[in-house]
């Protein structure tokens, strides 16, 4: 799968990533894999200590260690600080560019009022909409459609099928994958009690959004625009698949979320937080830098501590389950049967 | 962002929308904001008492106040019996109208057997397919994938990349947001034992989905066809993004969700229900009216009593959580060591 | 809804699906419909016991029964051992099938190296790329975007709006709905310190998606591609919509998930398995053949056993659950007053 015909030498490899070679310089690499899976041509990695068991197996050609695993390898190897970080670099070598060249598919419709860039790559059956600029070296591929007032920064790319509804500004190099939708209308309504039959009115979304530099969006997530200031991702925020962002919700930069997290309108999440797949985070809160969130947790209120976070209750068979979880209705009438106040939490 | 150059007076939006000016009837207005960012010639409202004290700052040439706290500012006030409502209707005239002019754009592929009406506008690399029907008024957005035997109501939007599989009958000024699929195959399944490998065959799902008028569909919000009959939005439902809604499921007029909300086959949900983000309701269940179900409850049974609904645990550091979770396995037997019952819940 | 004009006489249904026919075998079926709904010419049937009532007052023309509710109906029957396989298979008769020509529609683009077989259909505005596919009997719907070096298999249909990014490789007669991504990125990531202001880099994702043959993948949902070896469907894999199954997950062949569950990076779920609707499965675990998970139950660490398996806590009132839950944040201050150690569990 790796990128046909690519070779580097493992002396190069050092010297271009800034890591120390114990073993033959003129050894070609091809690729890169697994310890388990990895032939004598290609390169693979140690980084998580509970695998330092496969490094006696492996046939690896070369293989990325911390210092304190060199010697458990009797093979070649490259030591770095941080294996998994050398890892990711190098086998960015080996990954398939696909490679879309500069230029407007004659497929794509492009408004009259769009600008796009000599630099930059319009896909097949794409749409560029009026007032909407598309900078260099950024590409728009198959099947996007870019609406009004919308700016994709230089280097960015759209994989397929995204949609950037109106007033969305990237910034440069960020990556968003298939089915992202990017500022749609925030989910803003108020009921109207003037009549017989109360109805909703739409709230009109008024702002837009801005996603910084270096910020990855994942398949099906969705980004709507603030309803009166913009929503806002700062740079390198790396968002999964399947996460709703609501609108006017601020990401610290470096902040990462795992598929499916939800958060609803409004709330601020500081930089560095990790939020876990699935959680969810309730509107108008704040949640201050580098605050993790376990999988499927609902946050309620604002964290103003860093640390992690959690709800829920652990997996059980389902008839242990169900004894259990009645017992919960009763948990109140438990407490005050041992003469516990519900103000006491330890 | 508000639509360039719009400018009313004050005295006019309060003859337009009956609400009744202290001020000068003669202020230009352009645009509107929050408290905190509205500028001299911007209207911004207080609907929330806790921005209260905002008042004494903002500097809105124009302020939308109920009656109890138009003494609080000392600038000119709109005063509304509902001040968000009121707010939501005068936004509206600040927002931009894309605005595509009637017609079909010529990249788009329509079926010979499809009905397109002259005041329609159908744009760039849509698709309509045979049988399906699209009114005076109504606009399919560019990348919309219209299959068979559809019908958009007159007025209705479906801004971009919206697809509507088959059977989908959507009534006037129905709002679709990009990446919605309505009409897919409903998940049916029947395991057949006849051979030693059982296997899945597939229930083929014959009906289809019709939505009222004046509803709302979020981005990437799902909603399936129905098995026999059709699964049923009543009118003015309201359904954030990433919502997914299966077969046969019926909603009923006013219902509002949060992003993320799943509700699982065949069960009825009443009118002016509220279901909180990510909440879950399980199949073949009967929720009546005025229902509110709180963020990430999974709804287990049908509901008979309007009120508010919840399950889940509180958000917690997670060493406190660990510590206590742990318990919530033995709960059925800290019950049984005070002499509780698993039929006492009060 | 069903298909225009098709007809099928009792007897022929008995013979053809090898039933026992109680009745007239001229009779004429041109239907499949509830037992509440169907006439006279259509065909329904009894499958869930609790349904049992409805027979007496069904004005079906004939009904699929087991042996021993044969009775329990005066009007036509056919016996089946499995009435809902064998609905199923009857009301596929009746299903209309869209049914597109193969060929090439001309508004789609398809790469120079790519290979369509001449029994395939791609369709309007559908893109097909480079190393890329398509077998004899297969379908590209509208709007589907098939990036490079995929293969959709023999009988094979992605309805509309399907994106294959890359390295995706689907078996014969798979069935893919609107909106699915499959083979984007895994969500790889490795923090850099080396600066002052750590960042994310990217950790390429090399691998691809290998999908069996008679899998079905529901809308909006998300399926990415390994980050060195596959991620993999066995076959008859049913999955239903908004589904996020992360890089190197493999599902085993037979087993379904309800709509919105999310599955972790690496974790290996074994057959026959069902998945409820909402529920979560945290990365690197591995589940054994026929486990049942109940909806929104977040699987946090490896199951050896079949069985079923549950978190949460069960609906209350929102006044009952916060008395209640207040009293989680105690559970482990409650049991040691009662003397239990948190080992004890039973």
């Amino acid at each position: 799968m790796p990128r046909q015909g690519v070779q580097v030498s493992a002396g190069e490899l050092a010297e271009r990533f800034g890591l120390v070679l114990r073993g033959d310089p003129a050894r070609l690499i091809g690729g890169v894999g697994t310890l388990a899976g990895a032939g004598p041509d290609a390169l693979s990695f140690l980084a998580n200590p509970k695998y330092r068991g496969q490094l006696a197996a492996t046939r690896a050609g070369l293989v990325v260690v911390r210092e304190r695993d060199a010697d458990a390898y009797a093979g070649d190897v490259l030591v770095a600080r941080d294996p998994y970080v050398a890892y990711a670099r190098i086998a960015s070598l080996f990954e398939p560019a696909p490679g879309q060249a500069p230029g407007i598919h004659p497929s794509a419709v492009v408004h009259a009022q769009a600008r796009i860039d000599p630099g930059a790559s319009i896909g097949p059956l794409a749409t560029v909409g009026a007032g909407s600029r598309i900078d260099a070296g950024a590409t728009v591929g198959p099947g996007c459609v870019i609406g009004e007032d919308c700016v994709v920064g230089a280097g960015s790319t759209l994989v397929a099928r995204v949609t950037l509804v109106r007033r969305v500004t990237l910034g440069q190099r960020v990556l968003v994958h298939p089915g992202a939708v990017l500022g749609a209308d925030g989910f803003g309504l108020a009921l109207d009690r003037s009549q017989d039959e109360p109805h909703w009115i739409k709230v009109p979304q008024l702002g837009g959004v801005r996603v910084g530099d270096d910020c990855e969006i994942g398949a099906n997530t969705t980004i709507d625009r603030g309803a009166l200031e913009d929503t806002v991702l700062e740079h390198d925020v790396r968002l999964d698949n399947q996460i709703q962002i609501a609108h006017n919700v601020h990401v610290g930069a470096h902040t990462a979320m795992a598929g499916c997290v939800a958060v609803a309108g409004s709330t601020r999440i500081g930089r560095y937080c990790m939020i876990g797949g699935a959680a969810g985070i309730a509107g108008h809160l704040e949640i201050c830098d580098r605050v993790v969130v376990t999988a499927m947790t609902l946050v309620t209120h604002s964290i103003r501590e860093p640390g992690e976070y959690s709800s829920g209750t652990p997996l059980m068979d389902s008839r242990s389950w169900r004894r259990n979880a009645v017992r919960f209705k009763q948990l109140d009438a438990l407490a005050r049967r041992v003469g516990a106040s519900p103000k006491d939490t330890e």
